[in-house]
């Protein structure tokens, strides 16, 4: 009987061990995707308590807690923070086999040194210690991303965003790089007419630019993602239900963008043909500037109408789609490979039954230019899970290289999140030593230990082309 | 080298058996959805052989024994009843890997003390035997469902059923409940003109009401729902490829109504509008009785023609298909959601590359209300074996709580297959034991225990409401 | 810690190994549906180096190789035999959990003796000792056939092919049958106007015939079925995105036709009524004839337009589909059943989120007149891995009856690639020999092996009709 969340966690072999201890732990972090607020990293912000810092904003809890049947008022409303924290400490014992089992042991281990298992009874004693802890300088949260060994962050931000959270942690002298990113969805959503002409003010704003036509809106556009680009930022971000890659003309987008620009709804064959195009023309952007592009491709978004309208996007009523994907990503990296601007590129799915289908399309347009070129992406969102990395990673290994992967991101809007790094790694040495120890790898622990410190972390750092982090 | 179906048989590990022994096994077993002929429940009936209870109308042992080769005359032709046996016999071997091995074997020990193997050797005097056994009154019915530890089932009945034999059972005052479920797939297949005509013919009659009108026909499939309700059904059940939830208005549907009952066949799109009309009313019932609703999607029914024209549906020519799920259903769900009106539903999947849409879906209308809502279904039909169960129950325990799980039915025709919760309580006891000794889970028998109860049994229980059931 | 590749690779239990020994590794393997070049065949020829045996033609390892950062000049290009080996070389490591790296080195191990592990520095020495051994009678195309223990070889032929080698190989009296398979892809392909006027053109040469109508084309192409016929073929294959099935009459099929042969291009429903037609027609002749039909179905081909006008197709650009496939499928299975023209057909699909799906489409048409009537074939391409294998085995046997798979094939084009029948041998063994361990299956090594013979060896052999060939 192995203990519950032990050094060797996930670690089912002595060889599985020797790579993460020996190989893999010492590594740093690189977060090249995540949701953290850079506000608060700016401002060095302490937590007042536990629940701030772990339930605020964390859906996945709150879908945990709901299916729990617990009410509304403890997830997202009114009742005080300790009273949420001890719903959530009643929650936790049902979500066995759920990664945010893991996920909590883990965190109350690595960030606050607490080896108990949080239930309804230990819940206030372990509330108190973590939220004294988190009050002290230590739990300040750049303190947090160094005691995490976090060597570089990218936020996720809109283009009409002004970056000065970013400018000031770069003024401030921290020493961990966090970047903007690229992320221009509402720009080109042109599926509600009031939102998408909001929007465009939004960017008239931001650009100090009068925008009478489309040239003027993509050149608004161009001098945001110019902007991007003198902040340090080299990623952009796409969350998609599918790649759009509708033929288009000039002159129809033109029209397209000046019916919207006049309050008139759009067809569907309109809004596909508007979405095609913009999402060509910020490709070529980031192609331009070397940029890595990002798509995160299949949720199936805001399914709750009745919850959407009470508490807003991102609250936990989101899931998993059946969209199409295999024929428009296909089009859509041919046009770009065609006249040679595609960028670097990362695919996302959000349905596991599109491992294969995206396993195999990367290799479609890796022409031997750059050393996996075109990757994807770790297990995402609802995939970020035991079974969800082994299957990518499997399937990953089985029709391409997993040696050249650049591996793990958060994607989380917490500071406690990093472990799913750790978690990740110990996973990926599993895969690796069990192998070695059943004959279906060379017993070469120098080679493959090299291959899982390039997964977790140089290959990233030689990807993105931050080669000024120092090593490891 | 373990014994074949030993008491152990799926477990592998210590605390596995003793979660099995100790925890699952005792529980009662609630079929809450199955096929069971309720009329041979009110004869309490003996059959006559063991082709009879075992061979008569399980398509799962035709299509083996048709891909072994042998003739429709000994599947449902006129063989005789030993002859269908002995080529069932012959068949057995070579379904090794397949769960019909597994259910064969187990039935035979669990039923008839029988610890054999089936093969062309064995099977004259295991026919003799266990047919024998059958025809004393240890093996009535009645007493087969009592010898089971069978709590309540719940089986499959058309609107247009009188639940004769439900009162029957009832008032002859049998201690098991047989409830009827409300399947109402005829009532809106629109498909064929004729047999949608017919149908409302059937109901005419069943609800004793003269039928003109969209409005007439509603009322009296209503007043088939009271009935139900009256007659102890809280369940409903549909059969479909996907869920339909196209826009409609009352007009637009009274006006296809009546398309119909004119004889003219309908169009594609006045066809979705029907069917979609229908379910959410439907729904709506469901809704105001408290009932729980399910949904079986994803079959591709009577591929074959030339066999359904001679043997009718439900014969073994159905198989998996690849219907889009995703958007109707969210669709579905929300409509009745955002007016209040969704009832307690179960979510059932055929095929396996849409479990984690199912998995996530259930999660958009888990509001804190009802522990558990909104359920994805037990792994059904052909997912109904080792790997399918393994895959549902572990994409629930990734992206649900598979503690608030309400567990395994056994949608059979037949009297010998309640060993299908057996074999679900072994694999769910594996799971979570061979975690507990690998330390991802800790090492909490009473809790994991309980949390194995409650699959079992008392989720369930609590869910559907019977909490007149005696406890375990 | 076991040996890389030793003796009982793949094997995890002594069961397994004996399985594999004593029952498995003695079968002679049927190759029934491969790419090998019958003129190499035909010329016993012997090949100048490793290199060209084994990378020319390879777009595995093309895309390895392009994956990992290596220019196009050593995969396709003009760089020399060696120093594309070399390249390759460096690429090896970095395949690791790839099946490439599994395959590359059982393939040095049973066709040269060599045991060492493919890198930079045994490149040079591996690369000199295997081609030396290549330029000896030994390694002649035959003799390597001799070597490996083949008993049949169906290659893939374009209907317009005059099979000049084939009879030239069974005139020079070699043992080995090597057999043509129909493939009629390019003649049902209507996308391309030129193209398919061109094709028309191959076949009016071929059977020597002038073709002015559909029934001149119809003719034409059922001369080549009959000359294939004679030349000992007993099996078509198609490779197609998904199954063509809507209705048309013949009067709309010969407009189609005579449309394309003036010039003009089809529209997308006259494409699908032709290809629709043509795939009927050949199935009916498969039918007449007793043939095997195969379809493989899913591949999403050519999506890198540059490099497919630079090097042609099948050099690496494909990947997996998600092309709809349930309901044509059946449609078009149920119209030749129907009339009782539907011929032993074998399916298989590219992406493995079809896998259920197929495994059931199958049992809809096996009525017991021949024993495994309509097989799911074997994961193919992207899916021939480990991982690919063990889930299709599984599926097949949940779903269906795995004791009567006609089993492996390499689909291949290269001599070196025979290893993966004792790759598929070795899983099959290990999935056997496990279950009888854990008491899954009876411990009945004698049935159990000879199911194992069956599927590497009878089961093909007996389905496809070559009662000629030797037992075993």
């Amino acid at each position: 009987m192995k203990k519950f969340i032990d050094e060797n966690f996930l670690l089912t072999n002595p060889t599985a061990e020797k790579l993460y201890h020996e190989y893999a732990k010492q590594m740093s972090v690189i977060d090249y995707h995540c949701h953290l607020p850079q506000q608060q990293i700016a401002e060095d912000k302490n937590f007042e308590n536990l629940t701030q810092i772990w339930l605020y904003g964390d859906h996945y809890k709150w879908r945990a807690m709901r299916t729990n049947g617990v009410e509304e008022k403890y997830c997202t409303g009114n009742a005080s923070d300790e009273e949420k924290f001890l719903k959530w400490a009643e929650t936790v014992p049902y979500t066995l086999r759920n990664p945010l089992y893991h996920w909590t042991h883990l965190e109350l281990q690595r960030y606050f040194d607490v080896h108990e298992i949080l239930n309804p009874s230990s819940a206030k004693k372990i509330y108190d210690e973590c939220s004294a802890k988190l009050k002290t300088k230590e739990y300040s949260v750049k303190n947090i991303l160094r005691k995490m060994n976090v060597a570089l962050v990218c936020t996720t931000d809109d283009p009409a965003d002004d970056l000065l959270m970013h400018q000031q942690i770069k003024n401030d002298g921290f020493e961990i790089p966090i970047l903007p990113a690229f992320r221009p969805d509402a720009a080109m959503n042109v599926d509600d007419v009031a939102n998408f002409n909001n929007y465009v003010a939004r960017i008239e704003k931001a650009a100090d630019k009068h925008i009478t036509s489309l040239k003027d809106y993509m050149d608004a556009l161009k001098s945001r993602h110019d902007f991007f680009h003198e902040n340090g930022c080299s990623v952009s971000d796409h969350g998609l239900e599918q790649v759009y890659a509708e033929d288009f003309t000039q002159a129809e987008v033109e029209n397209i963008f000046n019916k919207i620009r006049s309050g008139k709804t759009l067809e569907l064959s309109e809004r596909l043909k508007f979405k095609s195009a913009m999402m060509l023309w910020f490709a070529q952007w980031d192609h331009e500037k070397g940029w890595v592009q990002q798509y995160h491709l299949g949720a199936l978004r805001n399914n709750n109408s009745r919850m959407l309208s009470k508490l807003g996007p991102d609250t936990g009523w989101d899931s998993i789609g059946d969209f199409s994907q295999g024929r428009a990503l296909s089009t859509f990296l041919n046009k770009l490979d065609t006249t040679d601007q595609l960028a670097k590129t990362i695919l996302y799915n959000l349905n596991p039954a599109d491992n294969e289908l995206m396993a195999t399309m990367i290799g479609n347009f890796n022409d031997g230019s750059v050393a996996g070129k075109v990757q994807w992406g770790s297990a995402w969102w609802f995939l970020d899970q035991k079974d969800g990395m082994i299957k990518q990673m499997n399937a990953l290994s089985n029709m391409g290289l997993l040696s050249k992967f650049v591996g793990m991101l958060t994607d989380s809007r917490s500071f406690l999140s990093f472990p799913r790094h750790e978690y990740f790694r110990r996973l990926l040495c599993n895969l690796m030593g069990t192998e070695m120890e059943n004959g279906e790898l060379p017993n070469d622990i120098n080679w493959i230990g090299k291959i899982i410190q390039d997964i977790c972390y140089f290959n990233a750092r030689n990807y993105f082309g931050w080669h000024q982090l120092q090593g490891k």
